[in-house]
Protein backbone atom coordinates (compact mmCIF):
# COMPACT_ATOMS: atom_id res chain seq x y z
CA UNK A 1 0.00 0.00 0.00
CA UNK A 2 1.12 3.64 -1.09
CA UNK A 3 0.30 5.29 2.12
CA UNK A 4 1.45 3.04 4.89
CA UNK A 5 3.92 5.28 6.93
CA UNK A 6 2.38 8.69 5.60
CA UNK A 7 0.53 10.68 7.83
CA UNK A 8 -1.97 12.82 4.42
CA UNK A 9 -2.63 12.65 0.74
CA UNK A 10 -2.41 16.03 -1.22
CA UNK A 11 -3.61 16.27 -4.30
CA UNK A 12 -2.82 19.52 -6.56
CA UNK A 13 -5.22 20.03 -8.83
CA UNK A 14 -5.58 21.97 -12.65
CA UNK A 15 -9.09 22.59 -14.38
CA UNK A 16 -8.62 24.70 -17.30
CA UNK A 17 -11.93 26.17 -19.55
CA UNK A 18 -14.12 25.56 -17.02
CA UNK A 19 -17.64 27.13 -16.79
CA UNK A 20 -16.85 30.86 -16.63
CA UNK A 21 -20.23 31.49 -14.30
CA UNK A 22 -19.62 29.09 -11.68
CA UNK A 23 -16.23 30.18 -11.20
CA UNK A 24 -16.62 33.76 -10.59
CA UNK A 25 -19.50 33.17 -8.35
CA UNK A 26 -18.96 32.75 -4.26
CA UNK A 27 -22.04 30.91 -3.62
CA UNK A 28 -21.69 28.69 -6.06
CA UNK A 29 -17.78 28.12 -5.14
CA UNK A 30 -18.83 27.30 -1.76
CA UNK A 31 -21.41 24.70 -2.53
CA UNK A 32 -18.56 22.10 -5.02
CA UNK A 33 -16.43 23.35 -1.82
CA UNK A 34 -18.38 21.80 0.74
CA UNK A 35 -19.82 18.98 -1.71
CA UNK A 36 -16.35 17.93 -2.33
CA UNK A 37 -14.92 17.90 1.69
CA UNK A 38 -18.04 15.75 2.58
CA UNK A 39 -17.54 13.55 -0.53
CA UNK A 40 -14.05 12.91 0.39
CA UNK A 41 -14.95 11.92 3.82
CA UNK A 42 -13.65 15.08 5.44
CA UNK A 43 -15.49 17.60 8.19
CA UNK A 44 -15.23 20.87 7.62
CA UNK A 45 -14.26 23.10 10.49
CA UNK A 46 -14.19 26.64 9.01
CA UNK A 47 -14.65 27.80 5.48
CA UNK A 48 -13.61 31.53 4.03
CA UNK A 49 -14.65 33.32 0.56
CA UNK A 50 -12.85 36.49 -0.68
CA UNK A 51 -14.08 37.59 -4.01
CA UNK A 52 -11.11 39.78 -5.88
CA UNK A 53 -11.61 42.75 -7.99
CA UNK A 54 -12.74 43.00 -11.09
CA UNK A 55 -12.39 38.68 -11.16
CA UNK A 56 -11.56 35.50 -9.16
CA UNK A 57 -12.33 34.13 -5.87
CA UNK A 58 -10.58 32.18 -3.25
CA UNK A 59 -11.94 29.71 -1.11
CA UNK A 60 -10.52 27.53 1.46
CA UNK A 61 -11.84 25.19 3.77
CA UNK A 62 -10.30 24.37 6.99
CA UNK A 63 -10.70 20.93 7.78
CA UNK A 64 -10.34 18.28 10.67
CA UNK A 65 -8.45 16.75 8.66
CA UNK A 66 -6.34 19.61 6.92
CA UNK A 67 -7.65 22.13 4.24
CA UNK A 68 -9.18 22.29 0.13
CA UNK A 69 -7.86 25.71 -1.36
CA UNK A 70 -9.67 26.75 -4.94
CA UNK A 71 -8.60 29.73 -6.32
CA UNK A 72 -10.37 30.97 -9.44
CA UNK A 73 -9.04 33.31 -12.69
CA UNK A 74 -12.24 33.72 -14.52
CA UNK A 75 -10.83 35.92 -17.12
CA UNK A 76 -8.48 32.77 -18.04
CA UNK A 77 -11.45 29.90 -17.22
CA UNK A 78 -8.78 28.53 -14.92
CA UNK A 79 -9.26 26.90 -11.57
CA UNK A 80 -6.23 26.03 -8.97
CA UNK A 81 -7.25 23.35 -6.05
CA UNK A 82 -5.39 21.40 -3.55
CA UNK A 83 -7.51 18.83 -1.18
CA UNK A 84 -4.73 17.66 1.56
CA UNK A 85 -6.36 15.34 4.27
CA UNK A 86 -5.27 12.87 6.72
CA UNK A 87 -6.36 9.87 8.46
CA UNK A 88 -7.76 6.73 6.80
CA UNK A 89 -11.74 7.70 7.21
CA UNK A 90 -11.19 10.23 4.11
CA UNK A 91 -10.32 9.82 0.32
CA UNK A 92 -9.48 12.82 -1.03
CA UNK A 93 -9.13 11.58 -4.77
CA UNK A 94 -13.38 11.26 -4.56
CA UNK A 95 -13.43 14.97 -3.51
CA UNK A 96 -11.20 15.65 -6.80
CA UNK A 97 -13.76 13.84 -8.76
CA UNK A 98 -16.22 16.26 -7.12
CA UNK A 99 -14.44 19.34 -7.58
CA UNK A 100 -14.64 18.03 -11.52
CA UNK A 101 -18.08 17.70 -11.89
CA UNK A 102 -18.36 20.99 -10.07
CA UNK A 103 -16.53 23.38 -12.55
CA UNK A 104 -16.48 21.36 -15.06
CA UNK A 105 -13.27 21.89 -16.83
CA UNK A 106 -12.82 20.63 -20.68
CA UNK A 107 -9.48 19.57 -19.42
CA UNK A 108 -7.77 18.93 -15.98
CA UNK A 109 -4.84 17.20 -14.24
CA UNK A 110 -3.86 16.34 -10.80
CA UNK A 111 -0.85 15.28 -9.25
CA UNK A 112 -1.03 13.13 -5.97
CA UNK A 113 1.34 13.33 -3.40
CA UNK A 114 2.51 11.67 -0.16
CA UNK A 115 2.96 14.22 2.96
CA UNK A 116 4.56 13.01 5.74
CA UNK A 117 6.14 10.01 4.44
CA UNK A 118 7.84 8.21 7.95
CA UNK A 119 9.83 5.65 5.71
CA UNK A 120 11.58 8.29 3.02
CA UNK A 121 11.65 12.01 4.50
CA UNK A 122 12.41 13.39 1.21
CA UNK A 123 9.53 11.02 -1.04
CA UNK A 124 6.52 13.31 -2.21
CA UNK A 125 5.64 11.82 -5.25
CA UNK A 126 3.38 8.36 -5.32
CA UNK B 1 12.62 31.80 -17.74
CA UNK B 2 10.26 28.97 -15.85
CA UNK B 3 7.43 31.14 -15.33
CA UNK B 4 6.75 32.46 -18.76
CA UNK B 5 2.98 31.92 -18.97
CA UNK B 6 2.58 30.35 -15.51
CA UNK B 7 0.00 32.03 -13.07
CA UNK B 8 1.22 30.89 -9.71
CA UNK B 9 4.47 29.26 -7.97
CA UNK B 10 3.14 26.74 -5.63
CA UNK B 11 5.84 25.22 -2.69
CA UNK B 12 4.89 22.30 -1.18
CA UNK B 13 7.24 22.35 2.37
CA UNK B 14 8.14 18.94 4.29
CA UNK B 15 9.56 19.68 7.73
CA UNK B 16 10.85 16.94 9.82
CA UNK B 17 12.11 16.91 13.32
CA UNK B 18 10.83 21.15 14.08
CA UNK B 19 10.73 22.66 17.60
CA UNK B 20 8.03 20.17 19.06
CA UNK B 21 7.46 23.57 21.88
CA UNK B 22 7.09 25.49 18.56
CA UNK B 23 4.86 23.30 16.61
CA UNK B 24 2.07 22.65 18.97
CA UNK B 25 1.59 26.89 19.68
CA UNK B 26 -0.26 28.52 17.84
CA UNK B 27 0.95 32.12 18.99
CA UNK B 28 4.32 30.92 17.74
CA UNK B 29 2.58 29.66 14.19
CA UNK B 30 0.85 32.41 13.48
CA UNK B 31 4.02 34.81 13.66
CA UNK B 32 5.91 32.14 11.78
CA UNK B 33 3.14 32.06 8.89
CA UNK B 34 2.94 36.25 9.23
CA UNK B 35 6.69 36.46 8.86
CA UNK B 36 6.81 34.13 5.74
CA UNK B 37 4.06 35.62 3.95
CA UNK B 38 6.08 38.85 4.20
CA UNK B 39 8.92 38.35 3.47
CA UNK B 40 8.09 36.77 0.14
CA UNK B 41 5.88 39.72 -0.74
CA UNK B 42 2.30 38.65 -0.08
CA UNK B 43 -0.85 40.62 1.66
CA UNK B 44 -2.63 38.70 4.31
CA UNK B 45 -6.08 39.18 3.58
CA UNK B 46 -7.08 36.91 6.43
CA UNK B 47 -5.61 34.50 8.81
CA UNK B 48 -7.05 31.19 10.87
CA UNK B 49 -5.68 29.28 13.42
CA UNK B 50 -7.44 25.87 15.20
CA UNK B 51 -5.77 23.94 17.57
CA UNK B 52 -7.03 20.40 17.66
CA UNK B 53 -6.62 17.74 20.59
CA UNK B 54 -4.66 17.08 22.43
CA UNK B 55 -2.33 17.60 19.38
CA UNK B 56 -1.53 19.54 16.36
CA UNK B 57 -2.79 23.04 15.18
CA UNK B 58 -3.75 24.42 10.88
CA UNK B 59 -2.82 27.59 10.16
CA UNK B 60 -4.10 28.91 6.83
CA UNK B 61 -3.58 32.50 5.65
CA UNK B 62 -5.70 33.85 2.55
CA UNK B 63 -3.20 35.88 0.58
CA UNK B 64 -4.47 38.64 -1.90
CA UNK B 65 -1.83 36.01 -4.04
CA UNK B 66 -3.28 32.15 -3.17
CA UNK B 67 -2.07 31.22 0.31
CA UNK B 68 -0.08 29.71 2.93
CA UNK B 69 -0.89 26.56 4.60
CA UNK B 70 0.67 24.55 8.05
CA UNK B 71 -0.51 22.03 9.78
CA UNK B 72 2.05 20.45 12.29
CA UNK B 73 2.02 16.92 13.89
CA UNK B 74 3.70 17.66 17.43
CA UNK B 75 4.03 14.06 18.22
CA UNK B 76 5.97 13.25 15.17
CA UNK B 77 7.98 16.82 15.33
CA UNK B 78 6.60 17.32 12.09
CA UNK B 79 4.87 20.35 10.16
CA UNK B 80 3.31 20.00 6.14
CA UNK B 81 3.30 23.72 5.13
CA UNK B 82 2.51 24.95 1.65
CA UNK B 83 2.76 28.57 0.05
CA UNK B 84 0.78 29.36 -3.40
CA UNK B 85 1.44 32.89 -4.79
CA UNK B 86 0.62 34.58 -8.13
CA UNK B 87 2.10 37.71 -9.64
CA UNK B 88 5.48 39.26 -10.34
CA UNK B 89 5.79 40.77 -7.29
CA UNK B 90 6.07 38.20 -5.06
CA UNK B 91 8.75 35.42 -4.24
CA UNK B 92 7.33 32.31 -2.52
CA UNK B 93 10.90 30.56 -1.53
CA UNK B 94 11.69 33.53 0.50
CA UNK B 95 8.71 32.65 2.41
CA UNK B 96 10.00 28.98 2.52
CA UNK B 97 13.19 29.75 3.75
CA UNK B 98 11.26 31.65 6.77
CA UNK B 99 9.45 28.85 7.33
CA UNK B 100 12.53 26.45 7.96
CA UNK B 101 13.83 29.04 9.87
CA UNK B 102 10.50 29.27 12.07
CA UNK B 103 10.22 25.79 12.92
CA UNK B 104 13.93 25.00 12.89
CA UNK B 105 13.70 21.37 11.01
CA UNK B 106 16.44 18.91 11.14
CA UNK B 107 15.25 17.98 7.86
CA UNK B 108 13.36 19.45 5.27
CA UNK B 109 12.36 19.54 1.46
CA UNK B 110 10.28 21.46 -0.97
CA UNK B 111 9.23 20.66 -4.42
CA UNK B 112 8.04 24.07 -6.73
CA UNK B 113 5.02 23.31 -9.06
CA UNK B 114 4.18 25.85 -11.99
CA UNK B 115 0.19 26.68 -11.30
CA UNK B 116 -1.47 28.03 -14.18
CA UNK B 117 0.94 26.58 -17.26
CA UNK B 118 -1.33 28.09 -19.93
CA UNK B 119 1.63 26.66 -22.53
CA UNK B 120 1.86 23.22 -21.34
CA UNK B 121 -1.57 22.75 -19.12
CA UNK B 122 -0.61 19.29 -18.04
CA UNK B 123 2.41 20.67 -16.58
CA UNK B 124 3.19 21.31 -13.20
CA UNK B 125 6.28 19.91 -12.10
CA UNK B 126 9.03 22.73 -12.53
Amino acid sequence: MANVGTLGKHFIVEMWDCNREKINDPDKIMDILRDAAIAAGATIVKSFFHQFSPFGVTGVAILAESHISIHTWPEEGYVAADIFTCGDSTDPAVGVERLIEGFEPESSSFMELNRGNMQNKEAMLV
